[in-house]
């Protein structure tokens, strides 16, 4: 008797673990989860005349092509927009720097899609419009956080996005042409990080709130040179980091596909 | 003896179960998911001479402006653009064909990520390229399926993405100008189905494998009208939609971020 309550407190034990397993199973094949699964956070400039482009380089303008009612009946709009690649919230494909490497079309979904984490600097940066972000701003996240993770997405808040529009705040000057140029002030990643980076950590791609990934009185931009020679792209004028916490979330940025194109405009979204 | 044996074997099995949910509960703390959860699939052309735009449209022009050795010793390559909103991989902001709608800068985020189902209809559309997506194509996938969730990405598998950027094959006709506006022919969405979708279901967007939503001999583009009014934003020539099956996946699609824009540029994927 003793023996047949053992045995039956067995196979509830038995059942009881199975039970849980086929559980799990009706609600994994129940459909899928709601997608996405947080605050959805928009990390992209507005294409307009105001955006902020390179001084060198063709700024954005839209031709409107029709606005209105038409005979037919219905009203349409419609639009023609011409633009450099490289100018709002943009990305820097890796041919941009670096021969033979992956143009804008041939970057991996894999490097634009994934956990990302987020190194604050503004207080620094927002003192010094040359500040170069150090490789001890990388150690100094990694004593509170730990390693950075393998494939992450890191993003640089500089603190400048809250000057964009505004060129001789963002850039340092509102002149264009080839001379201002020499006027760019900004801050950027420094070429020693920029080589931590791919010396020492995994990163699927890299971003900040400033125009360019080198800081603004760069001559050799041996930022671009360094990550973009490794298929580590980078997102340029992205906007809203402080609304993103330092680890925790994902990264969403999908260029335009422009075949053979060095970069090109970039939406790019957090999902907290 | 024996009741030693059981009583060990009790607490093996009452150790397992136990062990499996401290394990789960270790898993599901440790920090985010990874993320995408699944296999990622570019639902997008490539932006280049060879895309599909409306035969009265603006096509996609690029313009080399460097690509080569400077003389500061890196390699440099930058382009310029010009395109049309509406060609290519795009979407159709609502406001594209009604007045005060949504701007392409302006549709909410949550539209355009989240949950899809796709209907097949390339058997039909295949055999006639006049062909009108009907309410029944809806009520057939329906009765297998279930009733579309709402806050769906719909999407219609026409079977016509394989024919592009072939003009004849996918547009009708190679000819440019107002009059090749008459020998457009390429399945659409009917005004009927489109009706039925806004006044029977609660969808976030629709997209489609042909160059519009409403088919090619359409006057009146009551499909875009009904849709659009409505801040349905329609995704337009999206590819590779037979690796994709009929529900359980994701959508991201996420289009330039032209302020004021009828549409744009769209990088849409999914996950599966
Ligand atoms: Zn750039
Ligand atoms: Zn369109």
């Amino acid at each position: 008797m003793k023996n047949i309550l053992l045995f039956i407190t067995i196979a509830l034990l038995v059942l009881g673990c199975q039970n849980n397993s086929t559980v799990k199973n009706i609600v994994s094949e129940e459909g899928p989860k709601p997608f996405p699964n947080g605050k959805i956070i928009d990390l992209t400039h507005t294409f307009s005349r105001e955006s902020i482009y390179w001084v060198t380089a063709k700024e954005f303008e839209l031709d409107t092509v029709a606005y209105g009612d038409t005979d037919n009946g219905f009203f349409y709009s419609a639009n023609n927009f011409t633009t450099a690649e490289h100018g709002g919230t943009h990305i820097d494909a890796p041919i941009h720097f670096a021969k033979n490497a992956q143009t804008v079309d041939e970057i991996p979904l894999e490097n634009l899609i994934g956990s990302a984490i987020k190194i604050v600097v503004s207080e620094k940066a927002l003192k010094n419009p040359d500040y170069l972000i150090s490789v001890e701003d990388f150690t100094d996240w990694e004593n509170t956080n730990g390693k950075i993770p393998d494939g992450s997405i890191v993003l640089l808040e500089t603190g400048y996005s809250t000057f964009y529009p505004d060129k001789i705040k963002y850039l340092g000057t509102d002149e264009r042409g080839p001379d201002a140029v020499a006027k760019l002030h900004f801050p950027g990643l420094s070429p020693e990080a920029a080589k931590w980076l791919v010396n020492n950590r995994n990163i699927h791609a890299i971003g900040l709130d400033t125009p360019s990934i080198d800081f603004g009185q760069s001559k050799l931009f041996e930022s671009h040179v360094t990550l973009l020679s490794k298929n580590i792209p980078a997102f340029e004028n992205v906007t809203n980091l402080d609304k993103l916490p330092i680890k925790g979330f994902s990264v969403i940025a999908l260029p335009m596909k422009i075949k053979g194109g060095s970069g090109g405009p970039l939406r790019i979204v957090a999902i907290l």
